[in-house]
């Protein structure tokens, strides 16, 4: 099943999405950019979608229209979004309830969340790309299951109240894991030493982790309750306090729920 | 350049280290235990080994002696082992400095850190692991390269004050890294959500991090400056308050650092 498809949006997501969704056959029909100029980027990557700054879509031919922008944009572009009879909207949000497309002129609505981390420039294979899917309406939810298939074979139902552990998990998982490596890459940098030593030991630690859980694989001077080394380690960071206190923090978690 | 080596030790360290010293082409003479049955056990992976609970080795045919125990327990060891002449001593630890070994019988002291976390039953590549070394003695040097390179084509030379620092970086980037992954897995087990679904997620977001830097590779509410998406979460992650203050922590910090 091939769809209609409008992107509202011009951000990491959607300028993903955009490609994605016509190599798997689809037809983007319009790009939304409250600035023209980037939706006009963005359609450089399709065939034929039209760039537009206006979000009377009363004549528009998609079926589906997708939110593709900060989760703050969302209920504006919801409200003032004039869509045509029979649509489906949906959101691309991993924190916002789907009731929030409630006071739109949709027929339908819907979620539609790639559970990934989207960076500019960096290809993404959708094939890897989990699809978390939600719609009070059983026809929608079918569609919805059939675009989210036609990206990835992952795809699953998840009710909005799910969906925000879903993403408090995720941010822990990305965003958290990501900025340990950041720490670390900086305590290495101060000292003029080569970040490249430590990169194996990444690898090998996350893959441990995904394989036997990270409860059996946790090493170190916490889990180890090894005092000392967590004392010289705290002190040594005594230039950054709130680095010291994060350090303290979180060796203190990992003893507490082991 | 083959050696003959004793190990002091039976934990996660000394039992991947062994195997692998052995198909180097090394001869390890003795594994020292303090409890003798779990040095007959680590001698069961190699041919020739002998176990023993004693720490007169002025008999041994080895010519270096690895002391592959806990931080803690290194200088009681070095202090009493009876070494024979021309010996070197090393120690495995990212933590303690050279100098603990300073009181020691041996003729020659060095460090030999491999920078991986080791977890028994789980396989490692020694070929992807960086050998940390130090000594203040040049012959002695050479032949810890000698014997680095026999296990991983990398080996960096690192003062024991770079080590202390390097190994801070290395609880960051993986004990801290894996302790988000776990925190992640019980918000989703919680939840009675499928950990399968952020798998992909955690990969690609390492992936990332490694390729372009952390630095660059951030996303998601703290680094969006999000604080409706940040209070919501920290809300919702009031069951558990330690863990509350460090989404709130790990948050300003990625706010403030970017």
């Amino acid at each position: 099943m091939k769809f209609k498809i409008a992107i509202l949006g011009t951000g990491n997501v959607a300028s993903h999405l955009v490609p994605a969704l016509e190599n798997a056959g689809h037809t983007i029909t319009e790009i939304y950019g409250r600035n023209l100029e980037d939706a006009e980027k963005l359609t450089e990557k399709v065939y034929v979608a039209e760039a537009v700054d206006d979000l009377d879509f009363s004549e528009s031919e998609a079926e589906i229209f997708i939110l593709a922008v900060s989760d703050a944009a969302i209920s504006d572009i919801a409200d003032e979004i004039i869509l045509p009879e029979e649509s489906i909207l949906l959101h691309t949000s991993g924190t916002v309830p789907l009731s929030i497309l409630g006071y739109s002129s949709a027929s339908y609505t819907g979620v539609f969340y790639p559970l990934q981390t989207f960076s500019k420039g960096r290809k993404i294979d959708f094939e890897d790309v989990p699809f978390l899917l939600e719609s009070e309406d059983e026809e929608t939810l079918q569609k919805l299951k059939k675009l989210a298939k036609s990206l990835s074979p992952n795809n699953y139902l998840v009710k909005s109240k799910d969906r925000l552990a879903l993403h408090v998990a995720a941010v822990f998982a990305s965003n958290f894991t990501n900025h340990m490596i950041r720490l670390s890459e900086e305590i290495m940098a101060r000292q003029g030493l080569d970040f490249e030593m430590i990169k194996p030991l990444i690898i090998e630690s996350i893959s441990k982790s995904l394989e036997i859980g990270a409860k059996k694989a946790q090493t170190g001077p916490a889990i180890r309750g090894d005092f000392g080394t967590l004392d010289s380690h705290h002190h040594f960071l005594n230039y950054n306090e709130q680095v010291a206190e994060l350090y303290r923090l979180i060796s203190q978690d990992i003893i507490d729920v082991n």
